[in-house]
């Protein structure tokens, strides 16, 4: 409402980050703060006065490269109000999120690492945010779910003073992917279709994998998820290493060096993975990779599960993630939240709506 | 961000509006504005000091009544910031807004009215927001899915320039129940289960109706809805009557006098209903009671279709609403929102969240 001069700081440019400087350059120029720093890697262009500068200009590289803590001076020195849109998913830029917002430099990202690290870290970012008395911000839409409304749905449920006492769905568009191929909820799934090292091998080959499958074979990004969320609701979570995550890498796998050699080992352990299946469809079930936050009972866990057959997580289609929310004014129908969960447009998407509200906030 | 004190009127105390007092009473102060004004249908509650008073004052009665020009000049006369929170579903109130917003004064509501009504209205409410450059502002969610994300989801991404092509669910909690119970996608759909009448009858006995039916089975309450969400998607509706809206009240019965009358006659048509959930059954489908806007043909319609099991529509569940977002960012999978659509302390959860919007941008 106070009419300063806003100011935005733009680190990393990669897939997400390319789409959001697409996003912000069509907002209406009441809602877009001047450009004035901009990173990728070890490129970096900034203007000492403060002037704006164009995302195109990107290609200029300077001589001079700051560090965070020069970055963190740079942007508190503006003769208006800063703002920093961090779409790396580096885990230094996330430990200065205290120090920039105690700057009273307001923060938003999709980078998970900063909400799903220590809890120390958690508590530091939130206590500075309180201790700015409203002038600094972070926003963080885009850490679970990519643009889908989960984080900003459980922020207003917590805080209009519902209860949320059960958290659960399929966080990993990956995941989703490979178990709604591997055990598709119409087929009658015992003994037909692929193998699960084919599938894994196809959405490797599609790009729906990390390069190395085995960063979504862990697990770790569907806990990272699911650390952020029962810490929205009130747990206190050592962090996604302190509950019970069920790899799909088998034991004698996890150090099989080189992508090549692990997948090229893969189809050994077909057969667990057929198991699974079989079991799920003598019970009239599917298998499916699911995380789940028992609020009252402060329980996180992730892993494979047997899901009943038409139910919205059974149901599932494509790379789709679905976040049920259940809570004492819901009752036994949980608040769901379905769609895509990941790529570069709909994570800048979950970025370009953060942004819009802090500058509301701000301007 | 400027310091300012906010004060804040309500008007509407029925179910909704105990809700949300109950909701503000456990905000924390921070949020919480000063409660000057408190109004139920010839009952008004105020100071003309602007001091802070108490729901639980509600009994006392004050011997002059306030008209909605007093309430503008009242609101625009306070030391700070004035926000109004309309909890009831009047015309009148909603025709008020375009003045309030003109004032600086916010609003806040559930009430359909002031987005479904005329075009004019709508642009007349919009303009207010536009002119007063951001001192006041109107926020809604409430008026379509009760506290489900609905609209804000909508707006964030048309303001981020995504493309919504076609939205389309099931906007009627009781239009739910009625045929999530007449057609349940489980049963194999002929010649079982209850007949038509009857489930409207218990539908109406569990107060799942209004207490004519007739207000739920026109579909002009969906049409409302599906205007407000063909109008953030940037169509210009010109209102519920502009476009098909099909009726489940038999033609005969249009007139029949009292809602007893009503449903006393209502068996004479249980033939033509069950003809539909055949005819759906036929073709491998159920039917249900669909609102759809399509965005590129300019098209809205809200009326019967056989849908196909399996689907989420068709999966639906007891009283729970379900809208999906198709867009050019989320491809062929939708963005979906599933969960209830009524009641009173889901729909006051949406009043306090966009509150708690309000108040953080204004303070």
């Amino acid at each position: 409402m106070s009419s300063s001069k806003l100011y935005l700081a733009v680190v990393g440019v990669g897939g997400v980050g390319t789409a959001f400087l697409s996003q912000l350059s069509n907002l209406p120029t009441s809602l877009r703060p001047t450009l004035i720093f901009l990173s990728r890697s070890a490129k970096q262009l900034y203007t000492q006065n403060y002037d704006a500068i164009s995302p195109s200009d990107l290609q200029s590289s300077s001589s001079k490269l700051l560090s965070l803590s020069d970055l963190t001076s740079y942007l508190s020195g503006t003769p208006g109000k800063a703002i920093l849109v961090d779409n790396t998913s580096n885990q230094d830029v996330a430990n200065a999120y205290p120090s920039f917002l105690r700057k009273g430099i307001s923060v938003v990202t999709p980078n998970k690492k900063a909400f799903s690290g220590s809890l120390q870290l958690w508590t530091d970012i939130f206590s500075a945010v309180e201790e700015s008395d409203g002038r600094a911000m972070v926003y963080h839409e885009s850490s679970v779910g990519a643009g889908l409304p989960v984080i900003s749905t459980l922020k207003d449920l917590v805080a209009t003073g519902d209860t949320v006492t059960r958290i659960e769905g399929v966080f990993s568009g990956t995941m989703s992917f490979l178990f709604n191929s591997f055990a598709p909820a119409e087929s009658s799934g015992t003994g037909k279709g692929a193998k699960w090292s084919e599938i894994v091998t196809q959405a490797k080959e599609a790009g729906y994998t990390e390069p190395d499958p085995r960063d979504d074979l862990n697990g770790m990004d569907v806990a990272r998820k699911l650390t952020i969320l029962a810490r929205l609701a009130g747990l206190k979570v050592e962090g996604p290493e302190s509950f019970p995550v069920q790899s799909l890498i088998p034991k004698e796998l996890e150090s099989a060096g080189s992508s090549d050699e692990f997948m090229k080992r893969l189809p050994e352990f077909d057969g667990e993975m057929e198991g699974y299946k079989d079991q799920a469809a003598r019970e009239g079930k599917v298998v499916r990779y699911v995380g789940s936050v028992d609020v009252g009972a402060g329980k996180v866990k992730v892993g494979l599960e047997m899901v009943e057959r038409g139910t919205p997580i059974a149901s599932l289609r494509g790379s789709d993630n679905l976040i049920c929310f259940y809570t004492k004014r819901y009752g036994a129908n949980p608040l769901v939240i379905q769609g895509a969960g990941a790529g570069g447009e709909v994570t800048a998407m979950g970025v370009t709506a953060d942004l819009i509200k802090v500058v509301e906030r701000l301007r």
